[in-house]
């Protein structure tokens, strides 16, 4: 049942062997070396999850999103990726098509095919790994920790959106008066990460460092400022908001630092040297991604959050720590 | 915490980047194709866990042991594995010590490296997702689906044991007049699979189709004909067990085909042509794996089980479907 609903996602990778195998076979593109990444999401944890075709759809795109996401920040190309499916402890499996048809799109967004996996049942509710492939051209993988003082700092897209769209699935207050509109693209881009593929190019050819935003833009640069022993200044104000999420903040119904550090943005954060700057927004707007620079890198430690005056911003919370 | 821990695990694969990204850099050995293959393994479902760092130890061992057996099946030589640990909603986790040991222990076995991975806090139990990697030559894969009628069945070990162990554990009746020494081999080989790794240069050299056996004999065989689109005759007489096991067939506490259903041996099935079977034979007695003829590749379709007298088995049950 599994292998005749997922098989049809093996097509165009010899390799899977229609998943009659226990493994996958996979050569490396020429030339390239390969880049893994794996994820695994939760249900009530990472995603909701009420048995509906829907919702399943959305969590397997999302699976595969978060991890194309990471590849995309590697400046790699994705290849294949490995699935292991854990199915609920109890109740019924009507939903598997929808899981497979969110994977077949996520696939056909972003050039990917299905290698393999395994299924087990579960003493919980529905889990999806997914362990992604990519390539990149020798030694051309961007790393985290490769910032350095005076890079400025890019982010693609607008931020906060999934975060406040999480928010209007739980019905929260300060979400009720948008319109409805409003409401469904912010829920839309919760649902349905869109990784920015169009952007590998140039970051393969332009960045010092890069990483996506999953956990909040602030506690994500964070990381990335640590891993290469640096600092930065992140200008609150330039970071790109979408109209719904401009307006909540006009209203003040949010704070512009719990939107910029809510997570689930799966942008991309990358560090450009200045020099190359021009040339990395011109691939950008080539490649029709928005990009926007909202700080700088430093030799200093740490990062200060600034606002419209120059002065730093308290920040309550800087992201989302899954162990936290 | 949990890069502390498992950071260590990536010496000398220096494309783990030291878990300090998000994602891997691996290059394949020059000239080789890449085996990939997951395996998720659940709390109560796959293995026991109590919290304690000596069962932690042995869920680690485990996930990865099953995961290098089925790159052992492929003839595929480990390389790295991906580790995506989803820890237990509630409770402490002072035996991610004792995980990191198991898995520690299993990388020095079988040498593999850590090269990345994700923790998420799940909603339940401790599950271990393992993506492992081999390599092997170009085109020499062993796959499921070349097995050839004429050819012989030949399985590595002995068969059997993983599932009493699982019996003894569970403190059942059939298992409880055994001595200290048997009660404990058994166990041990349950909770301590040892994938046979020195059988792959004999699979890759000789071998038309391997797998693993994980689910039971029967039930594996049947996947490999199915895939070969061939039948088999498996004589049980002369399938290997082990003297606990013997005893106990002996004794009428177990049935023989119980033993040869009950999964969890992590020993290679493989299909050899007849003029290869010596050559065969003599690699594997040169690289101190025991092997055992217990059949052979037919045209008709189906798998048959004989016993002494050469009249098939009645099987109830044919292995373990974690789906059924």
């Amino acid at each position: 049942m599994i292998a005749r609903v997922f098989a049809p996602l093996t097509a165009g990778l010899p390799g899977a062997l229609g998943l009659t195998d226990d493994a996958a076979i996979l050569s490396a593109p020429s030339g390239r070396q390969l880049v893994l990444t794996m994820d695994t999401l939760v249900q009530d944890v990472h995603f909701l999850f009420d048995g509906s075709v829907q919702q399943a759809s959305d969590a397997a795109y999302k699976a595969l999103a978060v991890n194309v996401s990471d590849l995309v920040a590697k400046a790699a190309d994705p290849l294949a990726y490995m699935l292991s499916l854990t199915l609920p402890a109890v109740g019924s499996t009507d939903w598997l098509e929808g899981l497979a048809e969110g994977f077949r799109q996520g696939q056909s967004d972003w050039s990917i095919h299905l290698a393999g996996g395994d299924t087990v049942r579960g003493t919980s509710g529905l889990a999806l790994t997914v362990t992604a492939i990519g390539s990149v051209p020798q030694e051309t993988a961007v790393l985290r920790r490769n910032a350095r003082p005076g890079d400025r700092l890019i982010v693609t897209g607008t931020i906060g959106d999934a975060w406040a769209g999480l928010h209007v699935c739980q019905s929260s207050e300060a979400f009720a008066h948008l319109s409805r509109t409003d409401a469904d693209f912010l829920k839309n881009r919760y649902q349905r990460p869109r990784p920015k593929l169009g952007i590998v190019e140039a970051l393969r050819t332009y960045a010092s460092a890069a990483m996506d935003i999953s956990d909040g833009l602030i506690l994500d640069l964070e990381r990335m400022c640590r891993a290469s022993g640096v600092g930065a200044c992140l200008r609150a104000p330039q970071v790109p908001l979408s109209a719904p999420i401009q307006q909540l903040v006009n209203n003040q119904k949010v704070s512009l630092t719990d939107a910029l550090s809510g997570g689930d943005d799966y942008e991309i954060l990358a560090a450009v040297p200045p020099d190359a700057l021009g040339a990395f927004a011109e691939a950008a707007r080539h490649a029709g991604v928005s990009i926007a620079e909202v700080g700088e890198i430093i030799a200093t430690l740490g990062v200060s959050v600034v606002g419209d005056d120059g002065n730093s911003l308290s920040i309550t919370r800087k992201g989302w720590d899954h162990l936290g």
